[in-house]
């Protein structure tokens, strides 16, 4: 969706601070928000929405029909990190994650999950050697083995199986590699790369792997390879800049934006972007940690991912100019630092990372 | 099966050289067999079997019933690397690694995937901070998303639905946990990580976890932890000395196995062991890397990786001795090189790395 940011607008943003340092890097990240549309005519209309572990301890609530309603109603989500301590008895059958970041994801039809992997100048990687790193994993988001179609029989005796099933559809696949193709068009290097296991999930991988070779039809600009998952990693680790864009199934783009996120400095700084492309229902976005209770209300998280979430969402809004002032003011912010690459040892309070950040987008 | 090294002793090995580099990397590993073994009462009677893509060529077989049964009435199996060129419209159809690989760990009852890795002192690592890398995962080798249960409807069109179903039954799982089990408390650390992804694939993540707990009280002497297999990969270029054992299953332990491999200098030195822990049928001993037919018959192939499988095969049949003299001759090997990471750069020929390795085994 694209607009004239000279046309005055309204934007109903539906924010979820969430568990843990969910609520402090929420905070930095609407303070960067407000302060880089200060001046365009875009007003954001916000409201709090209150999910998450510590909601469900008072409610027993994970997310009503009105919740997901009252969501629904928006033009976009921001959420900060959901889930409570490990291991609180209390929670011990929820599965606040699931129930929360896969019921948005599915219910508001997320069919692409979008994760860029940057190496910003001066962030100290764990690799040697990382060289350029610069890609976008477009994860699939509502199909593959996330689908909750599992089951058992015979639980807690010697008898039992536990089956879990990858759903992949034609219509479902199509759909994110088509979008990866038009990320990859969109990008200098216009490289896509599919990331499965065809040798071993063959029914799966045949539909992933014909679909790319049907749409690549449409793109003849980009240049299209394949690897499977196990061999993806190890260029992660030996090669990062042979990566452009990266399209993938839900657990393998999962466990490979993890990978890459730890390769590019760690999740402090990894955004995400949970996408419906036609805006039908809003889009989500989220940095790619987690709620991190042991650190959380000390002022130690780092807000820079959850600040870039914000450009990922003023770009999908179609507000890439303020997109690109987030990027630049984090990108200078994280110049100045020397030690930033995690969430554990941010040299700075979390509110005084947001406050750099804001100087920087008004100076 | 231990036996006393005094006891006179014939081995009878079955030897699948198979495709591309394979050949010429089991030379070496049977030149270093043959050696670090003359002076012991035991022989290694030799079947070599043709087996891969070539053999595939020929008859159009990939594993008859025939050679399955020849190879399951030898004692243990030696195997190189199989597949054929990629892209080679010959194969297209014929999926040689499932066929053969699989066929054989399947068949044979293979359910321990046994994988070290171990950063050896002078090879070089991806990561700027290695630390000690010394660690073992043990990936179930007969059940997860490897079974073969997948199926697809309406195939072509755009109704298609592909699945792939992930079968995990109490007696698999906690056969190879036990396994796992005993592997970290015959160690010094004593340590073992559960990795799964429990929190989305919650039926077969509840089976891993609930058996993993249940075998802990067996082993008190063991610590447990647990791990998503995201964070897992975070760790392992983030602080990979925090593993000592992992326990997973197929699919994770295939990712994981070939970024452990990348992390400690790469799948020229990542040795494997199939084993069947009962010995009803023979155990199978790998390189971790793949046929490399690019690079086939040119002397290029690193064969540490076959060398160390050598190792494996020797402590599997209780020639623990034997085995630990082959390790600390590749270690002193390794130890004179200068760049060794790498299947492709491996600065001396293949025989002259077998060469010299057994020269330090005799001298
Ligand atoms: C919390 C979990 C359900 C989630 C996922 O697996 O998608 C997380 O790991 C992520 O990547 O956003
Ligand atoms: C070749 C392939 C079927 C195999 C696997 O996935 O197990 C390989 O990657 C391995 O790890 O041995």
């Amino acid at each position: 969706e694209v607009v004239s940011e000279a046309a005055s607008r309204t934007i109903k943003l539906a924010v979820i601070p969430g568990d843990g340092i969910g609520p402090e890097v929420i905070a930095e990240a609407v303070k960067v928000l407000d302060a880089v549309t200060a001046h365009d005519n875009v007003t954001f209309e916000k409201t709090q929405f209150s999910l998450g572990a510590a909601r469900f301890l008072e409610t027993g609530d994970v997310l009503t029909a009105e919740d997901l309603a009252a969501i629904a109603a928006h033009d976009a989500i921001l959420l900060g990190a959901v889930g409570g301590v490990p291991g609180d008895p209390r929670l011990k059958d929820a599965n606040i994650e699931r129930g929360l970041l896969l019921g948005l994801r599915f219910s508001l039809d997320h069919y692409v999950n979008l994760r860029p992997s940057i190496l910003f100048p001066g962030v100290p990687s764990p690799l040697a050697a990382p060289g350029v790193i610069d890609f976008v994993v477009v994860r699939e988001g509502t199909e593959g083995p996330y689908v909750g179609n599992g089951g058992a029989i015979r639980q807690g005796t010697p008898q039992e199986v536990a089956n879990e099933v990858s759903v992949n559809t034609a219509f479902g696949v199509e759909r994110v590699v088509r979008f990866a193709f038009g990320v990859a068009a969109s990008r200098p290097r216009k490289q896509l790369t599919l990331v499965h296991k065809t040798n071993v999930l063959v029914f799966a991988g045949s539909l992933w792997q014909r679909t790319v070779n049907a749409v690549a039809a449409e793109f003849p600009e980009v240049s299209v390879d394949y690897l499977h998952v196990d061999a993806a990693t190890i260029f992660m680790v030996a090669k990062p800049s042979r990566f452009d864009v990266v399209v993938t199934d839900n657990l393998f783009g999962d466990i490979l934006t993890d990978l890459a996120a730890a390769i590019s400095g760690g999740i402090g700084l990894a955004a995400s972007g949970n996408i419906n492309p036609e805006g039908r229902f809003p889009s989500m976005f989220e940095p790619v940690h987690g709620s991190a209770p042991d650190i959380a209300g000390k002022q130690l998280a780092d807000p820079t991912a959850a600040i870039l979430s914000v450009a990922l969402l003023l770009d999908h809004l179609g507000l890439a100019d303020a997109a690109a002032r987030v990027s630049a003011a984090v990108t200078a912010d994280i110049a100045t630092r020397t030690n930033s690459h995690s969430l554990e040892t941010a040299p700075r309070s979390t509110a005084a990372v947001g406050d750099a950040i804001v100087t920087l987008l008004t100076s």
